[in-house]
């Protein structure tokens, strides 16, 4: 055991793309679980693209970060003291510890997990948080009928990857959109999607036509920019798009979208959500994902860094999509 | 009675904006009322906004208006010859016999009207088919609560002076958006709003924010555009937006919107509609608006033009916002 907790905290707010000078390693004593307490040795840490929005001083759905403060970040890990009775020791949990090797929780929102079937880093991918965002915005927005058409962006990420998969388990046509012929590969060949567009390829409008030639249905969209508007340009009378994520353009400035009028004329439903917003639905969720992939239906990749000091670097490698999949850091 | 029927039919689809030379005045015989027919005197032509989409010859939720057609539009008039014992001579009537003072109908879309405390005009606005698209935009998606604030674009218009009224009459704060002094004032002077933005004025963002200090819960979108964008920036979390109408940019195309990223950080809905796709729903909005009308509870305005010939000079008035509340055309 390391004599001494280690964190990563928030330096500076980044002015334009977050850069490792705005995160901190710093040592600190290991944390003692006080009355009705856990301290859990995290294993694996989480790095999702939520964190970039928390790092800005921004009105959001959530607070700031704040500066100096260890960031904030799902964990997955191992309970090694505990003075609270719904928690053993050597029990694996899920919780949402930071970035840092120990933390301790309360309980509340610590969750035991069955490692059995599931190997522990999945819980922070096809069966966390990145897995029931999947399973809210298919089956609670779009909620397609066989046969339809859904699209998806990111689709070779942690989220998109799950959404296309559970979209061909309704008997949908599912179509992603991924940047590369490397990724794209992946998301038909590995994924099983129907078709997959790269966008780096120049021809986004076009390719999309050609992959969707009964129109678009629903939409799950991670990214929104140039191809938002080439699917609104493609989407059915009655079609659904679940808001999941939307990048910036350069400047951080937001990317305006033009095909506007395809909401009113094609009497779309365009819907933002917030997954954890929903918690209520997650055991319906990883109930329905978890039987999947123990039983290898589900197929999943993960990217994954070597030890906490390796954190920021990957951050922003996931930010500039250079991670396959989910991406944790282990840390044990 | 006139001896011979006169019509207006479609001369031509626009390059740009639509112009008189669009359409022209031709004469035909008044047409005999067929087995299971009734004949109609047309007393009011309505004047609507969805007539321009239908003249192009693009995508969108109606089959074009056909060239040398007679115009597709919103009627009441009174039957004078029946073979369909559904109706008799003499009896009020509701329907889409077009931009003509006779005409046929088998009695589908035909639908009897009591005039006695409701004039005849009004079947064709405030408890017609704008009426019944403020009812179902407002109580179908916006779905108001008491305390909530709605903003509402054209608010001096046809649809959404009902809206206004019908969110205050929910206890909501109604917002209203509008071109010019004189149409703000009878926004919150004559249809009782709170407050109304004159978005000529050039401050519409800071001019909204002072409106809604509390944000912006429900928006009722007739317009697009730079006021939409200001209503994005604007909403609340779980907002709902209903698009009823989106004008277009110089040069005919659409107008981008910028604050994207307000549907998801606000977890907004956002929903098109097209009010003739539920119609199942009109008695109930009929019942309640007509209640009000005839109890001086709801007020509604009319720009009546006189005469078939005048129909095409005032639907480009009304295309530019020349018109005051419901724009008809008077043809008795």
């Amino acid at each position: 055991m390391t004599e001494k907790n280690l964190q990563v905290v928030l330096a500076s707010r980044p002015k334009g793309p977050a850069t490792v000078e705005n995160f901190r390693l710093v040592e600190a004593p290991i944390p003692a679980a006080g009355p009705g307490e856990v301290l859990v040795r995290n294993h694996y840490l989480s790095l999702d693209p939520y964190m970039r929005g928390a790092m800005d001083d921004v009105k959001s759905y959530r607070a700031p970060q704040a500066i100096d403060a260890v960031m904030l970040g799902g964990t997955v890990g191992e309970v090694i003291a505990t003075n609270n009775p719904a928690f053993a020791v050597g029990d694996k949990v899920v919780g949402m510890l930071g970035w840092q090797l120990y933390g301790v929780s309360d309980g509340t929102m610590l969750r035991k997990i069955d490692t059995t079937h599931i190997p522990m880093s999945a819980y922070l991918g096809v069966v966390g948080m990145p897995g029931a965002t999947a399973w809210y915005g298919l089956n609670r927005i779009i909620t397609p009928k066989a046969g339809e058409t859904v699209v998806v962006s990111a689709a070779s990420g942690a989220v998109g990857s799950v959404v296309g998969q559970l979209a061909k388990g309704k008997g949908c046509r599912a179509v992603g959109i991924a940047g590369g012929p490397e990724k794209c590969r992946a998301v038909t060949e590995e994924f099983g999607f129907d078709a997959c567009i790269d966008y780096k390829a120049g021809n986004l409008a076009a390719d999309l036509k050609a992959a969707t030639p009964d129109g678009i249905d629903g939409c799950f969209e991670n990214v929104g920019g140039e191809g938002f508007d080439a699917v609104l340009a493609r989407m059915n009378a009655f079609g659904r798009i679940a808001v999941c994520g939307l990048i910036a353009g350069y400047g951080g400035q937001p990317i305006p979208i033009r095909n506007v009028r395809s909401i009113l004329v094609n009497r779309l439903r365009v819907e933002g959500f917030i997954v954890s917003e929903h918690l209520e639905l997650w055991p319906q969720a990883f109930g329905e994902i978890g039987a999947l992939v123990a039983g290898g239906k589900l197929k999943y990749r993960e990217t994954v860094a070597q030890g906490l000091e390796a954190a920021p670097e990957a951050f922003i490698g996931l930010l500039a999509g250079r991670n396959f999949g989910k991406q944790v850091v282990k840390l044990v």
